[in-house]
């Protein structure tokens, strides 16, 4: 991915907990800004996780204020022994820890509302380095703050993910994207499948972004376009940001399935409820993953009716009316046998469209003509029928979460070419055949 | 969790990568050895994360190398313009690059049996500092390699996580243990589910483990015990830990389900295979996430027949032959539904076990005595009949998760209840209850 973002402003993460060096958790909360930043066209120069320690933290703290404008920091504002956060940014920064009047009285309050006693120790989040400004949390207790060492801005949040998110949102992102005197960014992410992440470039590459940057990420068999505009007014960066938006689409037409927060499974549920119309899934490799990514959508009740996980032969017979001659002829994974998974709940569940995955997520499975990874997939909407046949690379648990979104976006064509004509539907099959053999993005170009 | 680990050697990990700085990918190496090392008994002090940047690459890791004693640096070792870590460690300990001409002729042969063409940037990954113990990598193309400065040990790994677990097992976490002069560490992991990890605690709070450290961690629904041996033979870090492990499944009884690596899935597939039983699945609220973990391991068509992800109402009637008037007096989620669930899934599929799961995911559909994050579990094996009704804490993702580890979990119940006698079924009913309200681990105690 080219470099989109403007190096100006040197931004740095320091992590803090004992449980994020004990391969328990995760630090999703600095991802979390990362992205943010990187939609408001800026970029983390460095991240650490430090524990628990007050001497450790303190050393880190002052020097990451000497190398970066501006460090966020999350965890260790809680009320227990363990957080020592606040402590270790008054000793940093030769300040004092003072009581924020208001913070203890939101706190009194919040507790006495839900019927907890306020001991002592609750107290303690309240008490921030002097000279901090102080931000509320409007999803939790303990408040965050700001330190400015002059040189640097200091972001104090919570580590736990909901309150991180939400002041990350909120105050920092924002905050940050203000440091750059005079400039205003906006990013939008464009949601394609069906082709490569090269084939994407090359329909963009024509195109006349003016100043938007533009680049691509690969995210399992989709590729994500992200462009960047910056303006002096939010006007003019969101009018910049829709004409690029427009120019892409036009370049990739049918491969984009959506915008921002969209997903697949998201997408599909819109399509299926604008429509009014019912969805069931026969699947057999994805073992459930299908039905899951469709049902986690909120309010899927609307459409979804029905999944069958037809995983044994008899199963798909006796579940999904598959004639047992054709899986006899053709074998279970076979066009003929997706087709009449698809066919069949959707008969036996009285739905309007009905979806079919059948194919080999391996180790084992292979035969000579069917190598791991083949997956077979129908979907039948109206009177018409979508079938796709893709050989995704080795490895159970990718050829199951790969195939999985596949279905959704075979679904989704089968639903939409109802709408408009078919565009080039054997180049597409093409392209959604060579996007799933790219595999998923590797971290380096390790391996041949 | 209290302190598990001994203190003497400094480890630090440093990943190199600008997607890690992106909120791209997150880094799942520093998480993966963090969790082999406490097993050893073993802990990080501190990891980092750093872009694609040779300056900065080489101060950091003169700095890790005069702090810790050793630094495990994921990334950067491929063959691209991007890949700068080999050049970094050599600028920042005064060696030069060569060439290790075994590496060299490995990765010819390597791509000459894939049927590559073996460009002159590909022997880039061949040339390490002068002075470095280079490591083959048996799963890719990029050796590994290991710098001693006299004061620290740097390993140097490829980032892409298969390459990078398979050399922290063989060769990185046996190595750093051995640095412990004198102390062989082993270390177990229990896996519990049924009750809360107070409860855990209580239960084992009685036993003498002698020098043995224990220490808990709460996985979702699950508790897990881990318990670190040392001795100064392997034989006598075995035998204490085998001794430990002894007594604590003594004191925890049926509240254990595995060890190691297993899982509830894994654990459920064994059990159905040993006995050559099959199973069928009928579940709601988990919209497919029951049968998606089952026939997550490799091997689950021995004894996964088919699952019913039956969403709506018709669809319970018409796919699990639930009576609808069963539905209309008890409601669609109420145990009279789950059991018939389980029984019509069975009945249905001929298998031997059946298992039903009916709730509320929310954020709609509670009703005055039904709230959101209700579910009822039903299994049926032979004869034996095992329902559970589980309040959940609201979250739609939590509640789905959660919902499909204690449907495993009853799964298992329903079957091991058959070989031995059921023990307090009521206690441990309200134990699952409560170990639900739990929730999942907090990052720190900042909400009150």
């Amino acid at each position: 991915m080219p470099d989109v973002c403007s190096p100006r402003l040197l931004i740095e993460t320091l992590a803090v907990g004992d449980e994020l060096l004990r391969g328990e958790t995760l630090d999703s909360n600095a991802s979390y800004l990362q992205a943010a930043l990187l939609r408001a066209g800026l970029r983390v120069a460095r991240g650490a996780i430090v524990p628990d320690d007050e001497d450790t933290l303190a050393s880190e703290l002052s020097r990451a204020a000497d190398r970066a404008n501006v460090v966020v920091v999350s965890g260790g504002l809680g009320p227990t022994v363990d957080d020592r956060t606040a402590a270790a940014a008054a000793r940093a920064f030769g300040r004092t820890l003072v009581c924020d009047e208001a913070s203890l009285e939101r706190m009194r309050g919040l507790f006495a509302s839900r019927g907890y006693p306020f001991t002592p120790n609750n107290e303690k989040p309240a008490w921030v380095p002097n000279g901090a400004r102080v931000i509320e949390n409007p999803v939790g207790s303990a408040p965050a703050f700001v330190l400015d060492t002059g040189r640097a801005q200091l972001y104090f949040l919570p580590g736990v993910p909901r309150e991180y998110r939400v002041l990350a949102d909120r105050v920092v992102v924002p905050e940050i994207a203000a440091l750059r005197e005079g400039v205003v960014a906006r990013a939008l992410v464009l949601h394609t499948i069906g082709t490569t992440e090269s084939r994407v470039d090359q329909l963009l590459r024509g195109v006349d972004f003016g100043d938007v940057r533009l680049s691509t990420r690969v995210d399992g068999p989709e590729t994500n376009v992200i462009l960047v505009a910056e303006g002096s007014t939010a006007g003019a960066a969101e009018d910049a940001l829709a004409r690029a938006a427009t120019h892409a689409r036009e370049a990739l037409g049918p491969l984009v399935y959506g915008e921002g927060d969209a997903t697949l499974a998201s997408t599909l549920g819109e399509a299926l409820a604008a429509r009014g119309v019912t969805i069931a899934v026969a699947e057999s490799c994805t073992g459930g993953l299908v039905s899951a990514a469709i049902t986690d959508v909120p309010g899927a009740s609307r459409y979804f009716s029905c999944g069958v996980v037809a995983y044994a032969n008899d199963a798909k017979t006796a579940m999904c009316d598959v004639p047992p001659e054709l899986i006899k002829n053709h074998g279970a994974v076979s066009e003929a046998v997706v087709r009449a998974l698809a066919r069949g709940i959707r008969a036996r569940c009285g739905t309007d469209v009905g979806v079919g995955v059948t194919g080999i997520a391996g180790p084992t499975g292979a035969t000579d003509d069917k190598p791991v990874g083949l997956v077979h997939f129908a979907a039948i909407a109206g009177v018409r029928e979508v079938h796709r046949r893709v050989v995704f690379p080795p490895g159970r648990e990718r050829v199951r979460k790969f195939a999985a979104r596949v279905a959704l976006a075979v679904a989704l064509e089968s639903l939409r070419s109802g709408d408009e004509p078919s565009e080039r539907p054997h180049e597409r099959a093409g392209d959604l055949a060579r996007a799933a053999r790219m595999g998923p993005p590797e971290p380096s170009g390790e391996t041949p």
